[in-house]
């Protein structure tokens, strides 16, 4: 095979992540690589950790990227606070709800499902029944921003009622931090996880995670070993842990931590709230354009992610078609339905660096375009108008 | 605390990885990130491969770069392929036979340790003694390159006698692939990983793995579902297996991915025989360097690894003084002993694009002149003609 260096297309990311990276986050990525031990990256680790403490507004000192993606990062969580025989309460109303009881099995826990319809948030009451049915559970795990419904969950409310039931709580954010309200010391979370991905703007591989000290307590006096060499934050913390001796435990992807720091950094010049409140009102724009064309959301209005636009694909229409042509006329990604919504639903990101009104208007008449082409039950011409008043009122 | 871009100092990478990393492969890393499943994406997945089963010299189809450092690709060796119970044959000559120890324990299985002195290559008698006394043994689990050592072992033999004894093999190559010959079809590997920042001199964070249909058969079989989701191969080949689906799992660290591609075909460009050459010879003019001055290796000469030198500390002189005054003055970085060798050797890596007669010369030229100004009982005035000599000589 003839093999070239690989020159990758120019995309516009609005799938579910990796969204848009920023220019200076690219260009942090390329800086010179240097040693995991080096002064010069022990103080930048320093400073990465002060802006994800920022970003998850903690002050727990374990807060630390794990060194592979948000799928790491949720392993690193349930292979640390599960041991075996642990009876875990798992919260599922989507894909990832799935892959948390998928990781209490695999560490010898017993899950107990709380079950919701994909596209609902987690129904309090629910997890209430169960604490109450399951006395002897010691973990709760919930996702807040289910990346495969685009549904959003009230994660103070659970975790005050998971501590009520003296549950340690382990919260999915990976579609979430820096999208949407999180803020883990208030809402008292234990352990937290999330991606590099999506409404951080950074590449993709990486997994900021947090644990207070309550759930470090657990993982400290752990009866066996962690099941993980790689995850058991007993070893990791050596290098990443507060007053560390920064010991070798593996090697840092140091380039990769670089750019973290960068899409921090740019997270903490914007401000948490401006950040928010960006996705909040482009979100708006794009469902007035989306729901003036006729498509519909297939999560109700009070929990939707501003961040992930999950719409019922018209009948009739070819999915694959209409992805392939965004891809191929447009550079335009948005993404597929995942698991049980394949094939029925479009999940459109609004992340990070891609939420900006001018990816609004793309998608828009991007969409317009290639559903009307394509012959699709849809109001032409008056997307554009309500976005524009949306955008305007901002 | 006042955060701005982090910008790294440049330095010359000599330690036991991460190497220098070519500007190719820099530039590569920062090119725009598209989606882990566009299109133009998965052809380059599909190169990656290729030029991964070059460096690996094997036509196995399940040759990937794990989305995580080598420690991670050691454990999805591991995990997949020992179930509880297990009686697995490990080999310890350096730090990393112990880590693969507590893979072990971690998934259950039982360890039995063949050890030989750290610096010391495996000795193949022992393990047969070994194999006829565990006639139960279902792995056996070895370190190529001892990263904590520099000393090589002999793959090719160690696996035919674990083959005799019916015995699967897992081979850590995280220090030698592209530095010095490995033929995974040719020796009969079963399992093998590597890691990324090492002679591919690519940025850490990714390392490759390759299977042959015996272990693969194996981790299809198995009684017990693998104790890790993320690492779980049955899972991880529906997106990156031959005639996959390219289905998601997690997402792919696609930027880094770009990296690795460039590391690889900067490899193929030279040849894996040029590469090994090349990393002979600047070992030779090293060692000339090294022991004119009166250093002296811990390992003996026919067991040497020729990108990872470990020499002893001469007496009385500060070891943490000399490295912190090479990477001041002349930002040079050399490695530190690991586990039982801290404080009593250096380990000078010549791994990759770092392999380089103007590093030979600035390493001895560098050690040269801080010893001598420490007065450490060194001889002076005498390295330089005698790598001169070698490197003339190549």
């Amino acid at each position: 095979m003839l093999i070239r260096s690989f020159n990758p297309p120019v995309r516009t990311l609005m799938g579910p992540g990796p969204s848009d990276v920023h220019l200076r986050v690219l260009e942090a990525l390329s800086r010179p690589t240097i040693g995991h031990l080096d002064p010069a990256f022990i103080q930048m680790m320093d400073e990465l950790k002060e802006l994800l403490q920022y970003a998850f507004q903690t002050e727990n000192a374990l807060t630390m990227p794990v060194s592979a993606p948000g799928s790491a990062g949720m392993e690193t969580c349930f292979v640390n606070l599960v041991e075996p025989g642990d009876k875990v309460i798992v919260c599922q109303n989507g894909v990832f709800g799935g892959r948390m009881k998928e990781n209490v099995e695999r560490y010898g826990g017993i899950p107990v499902m709380v079950e919701d319809a994909w596209g609902e948030a987690i129904d309090t009451g629910k997890l209430d029944e169960t604490l109450k049915t399951h006395a002897d559970a010691r973990i709760v795990a919930m996702v807040h921003a289910e990346t495969s419904t685009g549904a959003q969950s009230d994660v103070q409310a659970l975790v005050k009622l998971a501590h009520v039931h003296d549950c340690l709580t382990i919260v999915d954010t990976v579609t979430s931090l820096g999208g949407t309200p999180i803020k883990v010391d208030e809402w008292e979370i234990d352990a937290i996880y999330s991606g590099s991905q999506k409404c951080l703007s950074c590449t993709p591989g990486l997994s900021p995670v947090s644990f207070n000290e309550r759930a470090l307590e657990k993982v400290r006096n752990r009866q066996s070993k962690v099941q993980s060499w790689f995850m058991d934050l007993n070893l990791v913390m050596g290098y990443w842990g507060e007053g560390a001796k920064r010991a070798y435990h593996h090697t840092a992807p140091v380039n990769a931590l670089y750019a973290l720091h960068e899409a921090l950094l740019i997270l903490r010049e914007e401000g948490l709230d401006s950040a928010w409140d960006r996705h909040h009102y482009n979100h708006l724009a794009l469902k007035a354009g989306l729901e003036a064309m006729g498509l519909t959301f297939i999560v109700k209005e009070a929990d939707r992610l501003p961040q992930l636009n999950a719409v019922s694909i018209p009948a009739g229409v070819d999915d694959a078609a209409v992805r392939s042509r965004l891809l191929n006329e447009y550079n335009l990604e948005i993404g597929a339905g995942l698991g049980a919504l394949a094939g029925k639903v479009w999940r459109i990101g609004l992340m990070g660096h891609s939420s900006r009104a001018e990816n609004v208007l793309l998608c828009i008449s991007a969409l317009e375009s290639v559903l009307g082409e394509m012959g699709a039950d849809i109001k032409l011409g008056v997307a554009l108008p309500a976005m524009q008043k949306v955008l305007e009122s901002n």
